[in-house]
């Protein structure tokens, strides 16, 4: 039992650190080219053939659209031609019109399968795949140039290919785009060298084949195309597109590299930055060139990584899940060049947050697997640019300041404008709820980050040269305990003074008080216990007076949180005072730090946490046994009191309470399946979407990162 | 009577050149920054005060728009603030709401003077003007570095005066734009030297004061900036905005620099351009600096614009049309920089065709008389490079060709993107009626653009230079006419080969078919008439063979179309053989050109043309008189067969038919006030917008520079 018959719902095929994508994927719908975009795009995309009278075209554009043309000619009569994505038999109801109007667009019975690197469409006599590269971005400091461009070029290669082998008449087929602003044909530009169209706007497409001739055409109206006598590429309409046609008798083969450049600096404000792609790519000419004469290597790499990919144990809508993530964890990635260094940003989706430091620390597990050095220049960049020191005081008593020490900004900048050091954009003063800091839970993130980073690459010299960094990330974490150290009891209860007289809150921000408030908060709790644990870690060999510290600490939190767990209720309530009594699933999110760190005593029921690890279990059975934290349709809720979930951490939940706590329930294909659904019935038009209302759609064309948290699910088999 | 108290409607403010403007006037309509953009933006913009808990805001924004926060904080119970945009006194509705939500912003009773170069709005105690540039470009290639500087700034200077000398509390007034994608807090950026905000995407706005110190703000939603205790800029929110106090007893007066920058190449296809203020300014901060040091020169400059223009003796129907026109014009200007050399574009308004020949034809007037060095820099791209040489056939015998000569480009690209030389984006063959060549028309205006501006500069040298162009454009036009020398008739009877089997059309071409088709069209037949005369204007020194011959084909022109009027209808057919009958004004436009060239003896009833200039004076009153080419509302009807009707045409032919043929039937307050209140009540989100349908609005937002024909009704007055 699976969702995989259902194929409508759009994908993004994205380069790495560009900031772009490709999408297609949803009936009725548009996708097309982004290029530093908040939101996806609504071009028209055209692919199929005509076979006759008959055009045979995937479904990826708007039938309600106007023809554009009548922007310019605008009649009494009007002269619309007929778009009907679903039937082209009934040409009946056509009778009255002339000749050229009957022509129609069908895609009856197209197929597509989405893989880990390859999304296949099929429809006729077509094949139309994308082939995206998934597989980690190179260390530009050690890599070989060579190698280096390859993988950072700004594009993906798709193929076309169209078996004409049982047919009687020539095919032409097609591949178009509308509406492209500031559009260029490449015969143009390129002498011929390259066919193909790119737009001012920064993408393009380019087309080449072994066995016939492409050509370039341009039009108001994608029917128009089909009625002309003799086809052109009209600069001034909208639809560009590349056709061929496949002679009776023979398959032909189209290759179409779909690329994007920006050439100039992109970024404003504390940071000046060219994409790192322009090292070795001067415009789009050259990026579509390099791509189409790489096409081979790039194309079986696909093949190899869908091949492995293939042998994971896991289900089907896993595996949909997973591919849909990687791709939009990638649309939302930038590689820049500042000063000549590499610069790596993650956009936090459509927001376009940069490097939110509560999206790093869930990108992580896939980051480590397949790029560690770039979790370095982020946690280098958190370090140098984006720290900052605060005081702390008593919510009841915001007069009073007591020491605070280090911590780190929500993100560093938005919509490609760094903020100014030490600040974030999301976080101000005196806010309620949204908008407040997060000062405690980045200070976690920083030093559980740095953690599994230095286990991870074993970089020790970088573990040493930072060692007054972490154990001053331990005093902060003790002074927003208590002022007192005999008052201590390993969980927070001071508020940064960068509050004014709000409170923290944390990544749950938009759910309900129960998760979002910081003190005594049972999610941030645990975290913290991680956090001492992982400061242990950090310090242990060069500092041990402050590792006995962390780990006292540790304790310490671990026995507030267990003794706050209520024997009636089953669980540990979200707020450890009791004054909120929400069951949350985010409670165990804190157990996969030890489990990354490879400190089984610390999770085990026996050990020195043991009274921590098996309330948390406890917890979690509760929870799921009562349907708590269930939605009707077997999909995870982070929060009993709040129909807004977030499949990222629904994913990363699911890990630690299969893997950690060994508890099978709510990892079932029922399970997989309702999330699943909620990505391709609830939100098909938002690939990768993280916060859902109870299974259903956001209105925006909205996509996000955080959901690679599902490579959790695969990292192990796909090495 | 006239329209000048309805004053809700849109205005460009532009600086020159820049393809740019800031859009306010439209009472629940944004407006805001648009730069290189192919429709008017929705920005909201909130200018205003607070005085005690009134808040008085002008109203250029949308009441309708959510709360920009939902898109990060869904929640169950909507939170949404109130806009009310008409009532701030019925604060009982929102009894139910707590404190902060009785905030509403109110526009009672504020006022507006459009002025020729200031746009001034008046809001209880609040003043803000905007002044714009509206006089003309240096010619680069002469004028001192220190002026040109200043006369290309991209940027308009706006200023808010604030009068509390009776008031008892301080007054809280802010200027906010909302969303501004990748804001930039100018402070942060310049040490504090300039106070404001910009955009990564290529404006901004900085504000200075003598009297008081002005602050940025930052907030989703304009009333929470009321009721923070402390005043926040919040970088990730989307309104950007400054503010300041104005104490009791004192007037402040806040000067806001509006500015554009786009330092990048900004064009692609066959030419590489930036914007020709690049080599002045940096970037948008030394820009808006530069406004605000020179703010003084540039509002006494607009003053003294002003008090000039109220000297003009036109009705106030005509000033609004012409002040708009001129801002409108300006928005859709582009001076570039390529290979260290000025080049001149104007875009065909939100179409964004550059340098639309047929548009250039008519901002000559204007043009001529503010920077005549653009039209040669126009024409001579033209006769460089969007040229061509065609061979010409008869309608009926396609696949007989005749010589046919040198004739011109509708355009020269399209959204930034030159076309291929020879080409323009709009032309395409085989196309029947819109999008189909336009080679005779383009033929005409070249040489009629050549002779008004040798006419206008005396630049004997270049039309020296260009004796053989010129003799060429009358080689063109003749084959055009007959292959035969005895059987011409002046009129042009054969198609460019250019446009397949199909016909030529004229720059109305979405018009009815009486306009549409070249061949024989009366309308484009006198235009021939006046090319010939341009012709024999040109050659006349240096080529008396050729000027002859001109001057002749013009007497062949004269005597068919004065053969054409027809008794009975008592006017001229629009298509010369009657097999069309239509009533059409544009029969007179091409009187215009002798007029200009100041040959009153071609223009005099007893003269060598006298018949024609007869003929079409009879036809203007006839139709005219009988009401069939005037809508109800006395607003002129191009062809009486059409709703579809051009403002710009109707002005220009307003002058010819006053001015010329001394016809004052249809110059009245009654038709001025027709074509105003099209723009104020019909299109009223449409600034300078050409093409109305009975008076009626265009859907989309969007603007045209050809309206600039009006300057006609001033250009003698404002020198």
């Amino acid at each position: 039992m699976s969702t995989s018959k259902i194929i409508s719902f759009k994908t993004m095929h994205s380069p790495k650190g560009a900031n772009a994508s490709f999408t297609i994927g949803m009936e009725d719908n548009g996708g097309g080219f982004s290029v530093e975009k908040d939101y996806i795009p609504d071009q028209d995309v055209f692919i199929g053939y005509k076979d006759g009278k008959d055009i045979f075209c995937l479904p990826f554009y708007s039938s309600q659209k106007a023809n554009a043309s009548e922007k310019f000619v605008k009649k009494d009569n009007s002269n619309k031609q007929q778009f009907d994505a679903n039937d082209s038999n009934d040409t009946n109801t056509n009778k009255k019109n002339d000749e050229s109007k009957k022509t129609i667009l069908s895609h009856k019975n197209y197929n597509r399968e989405l893989q880990f690197a390859t999304d296949k469409y099929t429809l006729g006599k077509m094949d139309y795949s994308i082939y995206t590269p998934v597989d980690g971005v190179p260390d530009p400091e050690i890599c070989d140039n060579t190698i280096m461009k390859r993988e950072v070029t700004p594009s993906v290669i798709s193929v076309m290919s169209i078996d004409n082998r049982n047919g009687k008449l020539p095919l032409q087929c097609f591949f178009g785009v509308s509406p492209i602003k500031g559009k260029i044909l490449l015969s143009e530009m390129t002498n011929d060298k390259l066919i193909g169209i790119y737009s001012l706007e920064g993408y393009g497409f380019a087309a080449s084949s072994e066995s016939t001739t492409v050509k370039e055409f341009g039009e108001f109206n994608i029917l128009d195309f089909f009625n002309r006598k003799e086809i052109v590429s009209f600069q001034l309409a909208p639809i560009g597109g590349i056709y061929f046609w496949v002679p009776a008798g023979e398959i032909v083969t189209v290759d179409i590299a779909l690329g994007f450049y920006k050439g100039e600096i992109v970024t404003g404000g504390v940071g000046q930055c060219k994409y790192f792609y322009t090292r070795y790519f001067k415009n789009i000419v050259e990026v579509l060139e390099y791509t189409l004469a790489n096409k081979s290597y790039l194309i079986n790499r696909a093949i190899e990584v869908d091949r492995k990919f293939s042998l994971c144990k896991i289900n089907d809508d896993r595996k949909f899940i997973v591919s849909q993530s990687i791709r939009s964890y990638y649309a939302s990635t930038m590689l820049f060049l500042e000063n000549n260094k590499p610069r790596w940003v993650v956009n936090e989706g459509s927001y376009m947050m940069m490097n939110t430091f509560d999206l790093f620390v869930d990108h992580l597990y896939y980051e480590l697997d397949n790029h560690p050095w770039l979790v370095l220049n982020t946690l280098k960049s958190f370090a140098n640019k984006y720290s900052y020191e605060d005081t702390v005081h008593y919510y009841d008593e915001p007069e009073v300041s007591y020491p605070g020490g280090i911590s780190f900004t929500h993100d560093q900048g938005v919509f490609n404008v760094f903020s100014r050091e030490g600040y974030s954009t999301y976080e101000i003063k005196g806010q309620d709820g949204c908008f407040s800091y997060m000062t405690q839970e980045q200070l976690c993130n920083f030093v559980l980050c740095s953690a599994l980073y230095v286990k991870k690459t074993g970089n020790k010299q970088w573990q040493r040269e930072n060692q007054k960094l972490f154990s001053n990330c331990l005093t902060s974490m003790i002074n927003r305990d208590h002022p007192l150290p005999e008052m201590r009891d390993g969980v927070m209860d001071l508020d940064s003074d960068r509050c004014g007289n709000q409170s923290e809150i944390t990544t749950y921000d938009s759910l309900d008080h129960s998760l979002g408030q910081s003190r005594r908060n049972l999610y941030l709790a645990v975290k913290c216990w991680a956090t001492y644990i992982s400061l242990e870690y950090l310090l242990q060999n060069h500092d041990t007076k402050n590792a006995k510290i962390a780990l006292n600490q540790a304790k310490l939190s671990a026995s507030t949180i267990s003794k706050a767990y209520n024997k009636d209720l089953g669980y540990i309530p979200a707020i450890l005072d009791g004054k909120d009594k929400s069951a949350i699933i985010p409670a165990i999110e804190g157990l996969i730090y030890p489990y990354m760190l490879d400190l089984p005593l610390y999770l085990d029921e026996n050990g020195v946490f043991g009274n921590l690890v098996t309330c948390l279990k406890k917890h979690m059975i509760t929870i799921l046994d009562k349907h708590l934290c269930l939605f009707d349709d077997g999909g995870w809720k982070l929060s009993a009191n709040s129909v807004n979930s977030w499949v990222s951490k629904i994913f990363l939940c699911q890990y630690i309470s299969k893997e950690i706590l060994a508890i099978k329930k709510g990892n079932t294909s029922v399970n997989d399946m309702a999330h699943a659904l909620w990505w391709k019935k609830g939100c098909p038009t938002n690939p990768g979407i993280d916060q859902i209302f109870a299974g259903n759609q956001e209105l925006r064309n909205f996509h996000y990162p955080r959901a690679i948290t599902s490579y959790l699910w695969i990292y192990e088999g796909l090495k």
